[in-house]
């Protein structure tokens, strides 16, 4: 780091008394924002790059980027312990944000909003009901690329999905006793969810080409500030730093977490199991007794089934996290992938198990409609309630509290609040924890779309609206309730994209499997099941093969992407020929004229 | 490339001139060797990453490789046409040497062989015959890193091959007749081609890293030599160089070439029902008269149709190269996909299709074992015929050739020819085309042993003999039969890998089906075939999404390799920090200086 860590050093200080200074007490906040002359003194730090451009060479996301990596890069030189807390002591080289945070000198990390972008940006996106799309640059400015990409993909789902919900409408209009027409729909369905997935990496490519982000080389990865361990040498930069023996940590993942996650799963069979009975109770009951009321009674097991879903599985993200953080990653990458598979298997199998058994074993289509609806219709309700009308609720509370402050230091003036002010007030709000949840709702939803949404065709209609509301209170929530997030540069939407298409792949088997159970095609094979087996079973190997080839054969990149990456190696390379070529004339010149 | 431009253009003038003072003429040789000045004049225009290095700094396939990148890279600056020949005119910026070949001035162009080298690496690969493992780095060092990993697969697929061969041998002897008891031969056959391809790509890395070829960029690719198109501007470079519309390749690719290949699939179809029919001619004789000459006749169909599938796979060689010539691709690598596209598709379905006919639809297992034998054998001995006589043969008929040419010339001595008599006698060697067809014969056998062997264990035996002949047979055609190859640095077995793991998959699959119509298996589910199927297609998808899961997991680059790689660029990153912090305190003292 050199001449820059010495000026980061001295920044250091600076943020220290600087936000002292504006009373807010350096204990407990360190505060960045846009405008301040702090953020010009770090943009002076990142050098060459960033200076001599105008006001939009940065976006605010980037800049914010800058300066979190810029404050966790500053390192101990020659401070022996934090000024002013003796008992927080410094080491050469080592981190004085994170020294600050596990002592807990530090206690959050945060941008601030910035009010006016913010009404521009809230106005142009779920301010208005309108019929346009979401401004995913303006939101890639303000909250980054990670966001952006969580807000365009849910807006591609979303229009992806509208053929599927057209076409069910009348499906499920006029065919809806015959149950047994969906053959079509399921090969629409197989089609679609392979086209889906190919195209959105194209369009994320041209997305993220057009933010930078496309080529992006992983910097080198900082251990995560939860990851310890003994004092030893790093392997791969040969300075001390806690080092994990990756034997332990192998151990504990297929010791405790692989039991663990293999538990759940036979707890989550079980309650399906109990389920299955209760709902045979009730179907009894109706049987004896046709009322009204036993009528009800009969979707009460689906709907409490469908809360106890719910409910396991937040309780078991809960577990997830506890276990991957006891794990002890050293990068952040590793632990979110560890947690990312923890979490979907379970939650897949939690979601669909009940399904699957009443598709496969049971082979009750009608039984089957019935509790896909119930799911998703409950799950839907219950996400609206947590992320909509519960949103709604806690602003207006909060805009109450903040009334009656306001009320009780008469002085401020109500619109525009001093810096010190607007940290108090967004300090409280709470923390936004990426895009993990709303990625799985996402995902849960995709699975119930894509693997049996043939047996009740109004699924994609449900999903459609549920996602139209998502974008509004997702939207709202972002810009509203959540204290703003650092911004996180990505080139796609990562590990999801995977787990997409796991599921599209599971899909052609679900819609296979649907396809040949149908009466339809059995009415082809009338004297022989077995027949009509191998048959299945041989388009659906076929298909599954045709899926990998296309997926081989559709370049991720769309052609003009690739052309202009190309252009721009060709471009960089030549300049550095021409540098090289530029220093040996020069370097021979040099010789000629001293000899 | 400025300066360096200029002096490969005195270089140019250099060589023919060279060339011509060794009484070769010009007209037909450009030759290089490895000790000769013209090496060192390249060597120094390769700047400073060769100087200051011992002479084991570089390999000899090193050398060779930036020569020929070099001579290749040699543009036209002022000159207007090629010196002597005012018909073959110049265009500035165009390489020379592409169009001394276009125009037939340049008859050939190949790096010699290095006689001292040369005979040291036969001794210690192929002269003695003995146990331990071919001389990987020395081969590699003489003829580069795509022919070093070529024999290292080539090995390591054998010594895999081990184990299965040591099983098959009393499988074979004790259970003949006994061909029911294969269930556990498949499971076997099932992990073994998983884990054997995962393995290799981790022990390819480890070669490709020890070679230093394992993160090898992509240089930017020029057209092809074969490449023709109306002269336009590349959206890359934005130079002038052929261009052919991307439309019209596609419309040749799918309008031509994919219902070529599928006419030639439906005839290779033809020509096996033609065989069934043989066949089962051949049976009803030896039915009606059953004497040794009819039970010979029973075995002739096969070794005719082995024979036919053999020529059939050379002559479609031939189709497809000229097809995918034909479709004009702009880069080598493109072409080359496209040629291993057609040629795999092809000669897989030419050499197993009756196989798998015989096993799933006329489900005769004891034909089965007859059909793979046959085939097996017979186009072994066709290959050792073709790769291990006929060179053999050649080799002398050339050597009495040549002891008359000396005994014509008695002048020279008879061990050390002069430069240009060595040319002379190298240019009449056949060229070596790639390791192609190499690569092609190893994923035959490796389809016949993993997805059939269990029904013939004895397959395993015969392909493990095939490749320790091979390899002796194939190391001396590299050194006595063919002209030096350039060398060609590779990290990979390439698109080969792919191809393996394509076969691997199907052998799941197949190995499953096996499974499921073996009688032991059968005995389970006496009552219902259909319960037998489901189960067996349940398993089938289980183990396949293990697989992946399984490709997923086992990271392709060992730990130790990832280290050092992680360590290498932190190291390059942090000497870059060093340069630029030097840079700006070296800029910050001038600018006070001057002030």
């Amino acid at each position: 780091m050199g001449a820059g860590l010495y000026g980061a050093n001295k920044c250091f200080r600076h943020v220290t008394e600087r936000v002292s200074t504006d009373g807010c007490g350096a204990e407990d906040l360190v505060v960045f924002h846009h405008q301040t002359s702090f953020t010009r003194l770090f943009a002076h730090l990142t050098c060459s790059v960033l200076s001599g451009a105008g006001d939009d060479f940065l976006s605010m996301a980037e800049c914010q980027y800058i300066i979190k990596h810029q404050l966790e890069a500053l390192r101990a030189e020659d401070e022996t312990h934090v000024p002013g807390y003796s008992q927080a002591k410094l080491y050469p080289g080592k981190s004085i944000i994170r020294r600050l945070q596990s002592k807990g000198i530090l206690v959050q990390m945060f941008p601030l909003h910035d009010k006016e972008e913010l009404k521009r940006l809230s106005f142009s996106w779920y301010r208005t009901v309108r019929l346009s799309l979401q401004p995913l640059d303006a939101i890639r400015r303000y909250f980054g690329e990670g966001q952006a990409l969580y807000f365009g993909f849910l807006e591609y789902f979303t229009i992806a999905l509208l053929p599927m919900a057209v076409l069910g409408v009348p499906y499920y209009l006029f065919d809806w006793e015959n149950y047994d027409k969906y053959v079509l729909f399921a090969v629409f369905n197989l089609v679609w969810c392979t086209v889906l997935l190919e195209v959105w990496k194209r369009y994320s490519a041209t997305l993220a080409y057009c933010w930078g982000t496309l080529s992006r080389k992983k910097a080198f990865e900082e251990p995560r500030p939860g990851f310890h361990g003994v004092l030893g040498l790093n392997p791969v930069t040969g300075r001390k730093e806690p080092v994990f023996p990756s034997v332990s940590r192998q151990l504990r993942i297929y010791l405790v977490s692989l039991p663990f996650v293999l538990l759940c799963l036979y707890l989550s069979l079980y309650v399906m199991m109990i389920y299955f009975q209760l709902e045979g109770w009730a179907l009894s009951v109706y049987d004896e007794d046709p009322t009204l009321w036993t009528e009800v009674l009969t979707y009460i097991p689906s709907i409490v089934y469908a809360v106890v879903i719910e409910a396991v599985n937040l309780l078991y993200r809960y577990a997830a996290e506890f276990l991957t953080e006891w794990e002890n990653h050293r990068r952040e990458s590793s632990y979110q992938n560890h947690l990312v598979l923890k979490v979907l298997v379970f939650n897949f199998f939690n979601c669909f198990a009940s399904l699957f058994y009443i598709a496969f074993v049971m082979q009750d289509m009608l039984l089957l409609r019935q509790s896909l609806a119930t799911l998703l219709i409950t799950s839907q309700v219950l996400n609206q309630l947590m992320e909509a009308f519960l949103p709604y609720w806690l602003q207006r509370r909060r805009n109450k509290k903040m009334i009656r402050k306001v009320l009780r230091r008469r002085a401020i003036e109500e619109k525009e609040l001093p810096l010190a002010e607007q940290v108090r007030l967004e300090a409280d709000m709470n923390t936004y924890l990426g895009t993990f949840d709303d990625y799985l709702e996402l995902f849960l939803l995709f699975g119930y779309v894509s693997l049996f949404s043939c047996i009740y065709p109004l699924a994609a209609v449900l999903v459609v609206l549920n996602n139209i509301t998502e974008v509004y209170s997702d939207a709202f929530k972002m810009c509203k309730l959540f204290k703003r997030p650092f911004a996180d540069p990505a080139g796609s939407i990562g590990v999801w994209q995977l787990a997409f298409e796991t599921i599209s792949v599971i899909a052609v088997v679900t819609n296979c499997a649907l396809i040949g159970m149908s009466p339809q095609v059995k009415a082809y094979f009338p004297e022989s099941a077995t027949q009509l087996i191998l048959w299945t079973v041989a388009v659906e190997h076929l298909l599954l093969g045709f899926k990998f080839i296309l997926a081989f054969l559709i370049p991720d990149v769309p052609k003009h992407i690739r052309v202009k990456l190309a252009q721009i190696e060709f471009e960089s390379l030549e300049a550095l020929k021409k540098k090289k070529a530029l220093y040996f004339s020069e370097t021979e010149s040099k010789i000629n004229d001293s000899v």
